[in-house]
């Protein structure tokens, strides 16, 4: 089996890149083959056995998208994107990368001609989602997303179902929570303290709260996120019908639920390194998010989140920090 | 004031422009210069007072949309598009018309660069969403269009939304049910028989029936639609908040319900010229059509339609065919 993953330089494709790797199989097929691209050129992983294939280029730009797919790879992940902030703070940007480097893939696909039809799964984000919300988002809800990369990644969805629908390809769209906790430097998403306020204490370092406690949201570790993709992956197409788009499910809780998490794992001098200061952006951004994600079909079809923010720590500690933190 | 009309050459492009001739004002204010923009010219309109731009232009091609908004209309109509049956046929001929049309008019806009922020009167439809549906689809319902062309429309509605929560224009986009009686000769649209059920017969001229009379629907005349129009450009923006995507109310009822209308008005010898012929495709594409539109909304912001499919015929024969019909 080839696979292909775009955006293999960020952080969740290196994490799916290594899972793969570590796994040598999907679903119980041996990968020979993973082609891995991004604009910067991602790292080889050095354990594979099989054919690896690396790829500097950006999607958008004429010609690449084809060249993506050319040995026709049989799953494709596309995760290549630019983050909400970015895309909030340059508009051309955000639609060239988001929009058009999307619908030039779907197109170098649909342009192929050979019968080719890859599974592609298209990471998208609850970012779709716009306020004012009901309690709880059922997954029948309207997206009216507030910011320009909710809006790309809407436009995804919908063209991934419309190819989908007239058999270009064979696509899942999943829609991810916050992917809690991030390691490594901040990036600029918007939502990026909802890492940093367990990220950095457990490093030693502080790290800044911009929003008040109360503010509710839906969580998953990057290793459930992974777990998404994966089992996006292996869904048989005819479960999900016409509705390919999912939302995913997560760990919904206050700001202060996740800082008792960080607390009782990790003690209160931990903690005590979250330093509360207001920034109103941020503050009036996050407003807009959705809190709790109700994700009934995601479950149904076997998409698995954790079942506590601890277990979101957990991990962290666990996967990104050879099991210590700093006391 | 200056008005642009895109698809200007369309049966509503036709209806608005008459209408706006003959009131030779909008929402109080005079109208001083027209631009009617279609792929094919449209026709000058003879009675009018003021300036008149005729524009033969494909909005996709480059520059076109640019030159399109050069005297910087005050308020812009975008009713251009190709109609769902030609969209499904053609899929580059759909996407380019309808979605590249729509944002190379959009990032027109943008590209003024001198703080032009003009009305934009955006036409979706009714084929944003997708079956299956609850009994009345609710203003919060999700949109999964299963055509091409209800794809086209959602994005554009996506796009219209970023763009006006940008600053960049002021949107609003009508999701229009289907337009019934059309005059004049059966178009591409599946949609087609709910108008020429009535139009036929009352012309003296047999119609064919490709679905069940069970089939439920919505329908607005031509008049309601072009009300909707007119009442869109004077709508407060502040009134719509950020969800500027309204669907549009009507009338909803069986297609037995339609025959009934049509032989109560006309009678026996005409609803019989209605001929039951059942076609397979056209039944599955309306199958996937929403039925009852709840329109809160919309109601709720004055928009009008019809009360009774009765006076949905009365106003074909009134406005379309000179208050008579072939007995």
């Amino acid at each position: 089996m080839h696979i292909l993953v775009t955006g293999a330089a960020g952080m969740l494709g290196r994490k799916l890149t290594e899972r793969l790797v570590r796994d040598g199989g999907l679903n119980g097929r041996q990968i020979d083959k993973l082609t891995l691209l991004d604009v910067m050129p991602p790292t080889n992983p050095t354990s594979f056995a099989g054919k690896t294939d690396m790829v500097a280029a950006d999607l958008s730009m004429p010609g690449k998208a084809a060249r993506a797919i050319e040995d026709r790879p049989n799953i494709i992940f596309h995760l290549a994107g630019v983050v909400s902030g970015e895309a909030e703070l340059d508009f051309d940007k955000g639609y060239r990368v988001n929009l058009d480097g999307t619908r030039a893939l779907l197109e170098a696909i649909r342009a192929s001609g050979d019968g080719y039809r890859p599974r592609l799964v298209y990471t998208s984000s609850i970012a779709v989602f716009g306020a004012p919300f009901p309690e709880s988002i059922p997954d029948d809800f309207h997206l009216t997303p507030l910011t320009s990369y909710g809006t790309q990644k809407a436009i995804g969805e919908a063209l991934l179902a419309d190819y989908t629908r007239r058999g270009f390809c064979d696509g899942v769209g999943i829609r991810l929570p916050s992917i809690v906790v991030r390691p490594g430097k901040p990036n600029k998403a918007a939502s990026g303290f909802f890492s940093g306020i367990i990220r950095e204490p457990l490093a030693g370092v502080e790290a800044a709260l911009p929003v008040s406690e109360t503010v509710v949201h839906t969580h998953a570790s990057p290793r459930a996120a992974i777990g998404f993709l994966m089992h996006a992956a292996g869904l048989a197409g005819d479960a999900l019908g016409a509705r390919i788009n999912l939302a995913m499910p997560g760990v919904c809780c206050t700001v202060a639920e996740q800082i008792a998490s960080l607390r009782r794992i990790a003690g209160e001098r931990v903690a005590a390194r979250i330093r509360r200061a207001h920034d109103p952006l941020v503050a009036r951004i996050v407003d807009g998010w959705p809190q709790r994600i109700e994700a009934r079909r995601a479950r149904e079809l076997g998409f698995k989140a954790e079942s506590s923010f601890d277990e979101i720590v957990r991990i962290h500690i666990d996967e990104d920090r050879g099991g210590t933190f700093v006391d």
